[in-house]
């Protein structure tokens, strides 16, 4: 069925300076160790591996204001964009091993370079979209949906490395699942906008079925727009995935996690997906590492036509004694 | 009230040849241990322990095609076919005490021996529904519907010592809830056979309130048959019941299980349970075997009329001072 | 917005004389350790600490009947009403750190003596109901709220340094949210005054969402009461807030718990709140210790504002380049 047509195209991007934290470079190793060519090819998909981007090391890199190391984003995104709009020009639904979440940029930049307007999902326990001028902490995987938004470019200074940056998604194109820890500049951006948020209050009192049913009812109210799917291993529960950088309680359920997969599987319009943030060494224990990174892949799996109830080939021939 | 009028009848099957792993066969005598009899009774339900079944061993039990130990397998549930339809017959709630799953095979057989016409409601993380020509891995636990179901009679070649059973079920007698690792051949025959299945997916969706609800307007729209509920300690979350031998991510959780059993309880119809695969040596330590014990054990207790909410007995008196 | 106008009376409670565990005393100090004042005031709340109560020794309190350390229990409980009394009357909604639960009975009687007429939403493991005739085990944080309720005054003897309390509360406007494990005489009594009780079940029936939904609606359907919540930290589940004294199964996830506290506080009308039966003494380890002291605090935060789609001022200004 529809296992049978799909095609991932798998970009590793071993990046880590959107963040202070040292190892989420080391996920796109630990995603294919754990099995996840295999497993996709194994359920039918198609899969080409592109390897692993090679980010060049960025002197000078000084704070601009408060922003970190934005010369090594700048330039870290500008390469995956054109690896992801590559990988679309192939026919692949691309598939980006992050690294940290700054490299949704280029990602999502790269994606509607190759197919135009986008629906973006973006599944966090963050929203990831302080400006430069908001930011608390500095660090870019904590801003990335504010290069990309059409709303927001009067409110963004153009940084170093970032002016090959337009911005290219609407706000109502946008939806959030799971976010629970929003800054307060944020949260101000998400209401000026409008854009559609289920916070994980939301998931608690709708379910995860009548979100996912919402959220498409949104997206697609006008146009079925292609969708990038942007995960981040911390909007699951800390309890499943605790190793990633800055993990907040009361996270996603894996199952609820693996259903959102499923669920945007099924429109049949998934173009593009970001797995981000597990980072190996952010775990306590040889079992909480492989529990995050086995989750990443189930999702990675879900992504791409695995569903729970179970498959069987359509030329499926039941033996006779 | 209805916690008054039922009595148990409790039959040990320590039978492990269903399937590879040893430690399943002291199932029975775990559960008892920990208190099952007198927590049953403690809550007003008259119980009457068989014992424990003795299986004998099978010399010469090679497989047959790909299926392992089927003589063995065949043995042993013609005699737990025996023993439950004596304890229907001296008017008990039959409880089955596994073992493994493949035991299934003689606990249906002899209650519809015993009673007639069933529905099954099947609580798995997996469908048990592989035939002796589909079955990957040649383990009879993984068989046990095919047995059963009047449907596959043509698909499903006579073993040795398995001439005895017919087939007694209608395959829209049938309900699974849990799914969440289904064979592609499992999946041709359920969709073949229009089986109603609550994958874990339909419970993210639905909610476990509506998946009984529609589990028993399903089973009861024509005739309110006796329920035979198997239920696959499995199907709950290996962070609540490690210790199993074919353990799934993504269970249902604890409340979810005992909902069910609270809710199949409630029908008034519940005519025989079977409670299986708990295997006291795949926990990793003391802690994981008792927190699968116990979990079996309340799932029984929900059976038999346990409620969260509470109870008190009809000639309760409230004392004054 | 409604963040600003709040402000947080905290009442420290060491008092564990309602039950027979030593630590539960030393709740107030670890929640406050643990930083609830400074959490309170970062989300804009303005904060009184009243200290800790100081609890004189009774000597010779002798059980009367099966009750035990009754005059304990009634002494420190008036000095705990006339202190609610008093941050009730500074304008400040009341906040009791127990503590075990046999101090609702203070706090709910000086709430009321202040304010009037109350609805109390009781979110617990247990019921609490017992009478002193009734009890099974003689602890009176398993009896409070057959003290307050005025359709139990004839089934309640007055217990020597008891006299002092008057009940307060109707039973219909009492809900409860979480129950698991009822003894047969708080069933009974549950049932013959037609309190609204979620237990378990309900939730796992309905979703938190609509319980929450029904409990406002129920409560408010007349007249809008000052709501008193009485949280007792085991209506969280066990694996979530193990260190407390009765710890049971299968209870509310922190996201449950947390929804519960996000919704009350959306009413307006929260006056006071009780944070119960924290016990870092029944901790195994630092961690279980932690996880319990803060989802108390998570809790608490809910209930002043706190929502987990995020906040900003209303004078938030977004900067520009
Ligand atoms: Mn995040
Ligand atoms: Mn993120
Ligand atoms: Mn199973
Ligand atoms: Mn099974
Ligand atoms: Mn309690
Ligand atoms: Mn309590």
């Amino acid at each position: 069925l529809h296992q049978q047509v799909r095609s991932a195209g798998i970009i590793g991007a071993p990046f880590s300076k959107g963040q202070p934290r040292a190892g989420v470079e080391t996920g796109p190793d630990q995603i294919r160790a754990a099995g996840l060519l295999h497993r996709l090819q194994e359920q039918g998909c198609a899969v080409k591996d592109y390897g692993n981007l090679v980010f060049e090391d960025v002197v000078g890199d000084h704070p601009v204001g408060r922003v970190k190391r934005a010369r090594a984003v700048g330039s870290a995104n500008q390469r995956l964009s054109e690896a992801v709009q590559a990988a679309k020009k192939d026919g692949h639904t691309s598939v980006m091993l992050g690294g940290d979440h700054s490299l949704a940029i280029g990602s999502i930049h790269g994606h509607s370079a190759a197919v135009g307007e986008l629906s973006v999902v973006w599944v966090d326990a963050h929203a990831d979209i302080n400006t430069p001028l908001t930011t608390p902490t500095g660090n870019i995987h904590g801003q990335s949906m504010s290069y990309v938004l059409h709303e927001l470019r009067s409110k963004v200074p153009v940084l170093p490395n970032f002016s090959w940056i337009k911005p290219c998604v609407s706000a109502k194109d946008l939806v959030y699942i799971g976010l629970r820890e929003v800054d307060p500049g944020e949260h101000y951006i998400l209401k000026l906008l409008g854009v559609k948020v289920f916070s994980i209050s939301q998931v608690d009192q709708l379910g995860v079925g009548r979100v996912m049913e919402e959220t498409c009812d949104y997206l697609f109210a006008k146009v079925k727009k292609p969708i990038h799917l942007s995960y981040d291993i911390d909007a699951i529960d800390p309890s499943v995935t605790p190793a990633t950088g800055t993990p907040v309680v009361g996270g996603l359920t894996y199952r609820e996690g693996v259903y959102i997969t499923e669920y945007i599987c099924q429109t049949g319009l998934l173009s593009a997906v970001d797995m981000v943030e597990v980072n190996p060494l952010r775990g306590q224990t040889e079992q909480q590492v492989q529990s995050t990174v086995n989750t990443a892949i189930d999702l990675l799996l879900g992504c791409f036509g695995r569903v729970r109830e179970g498959y069987h080939p359509s030329d499926y021939h039941l033996p006779e004694p």
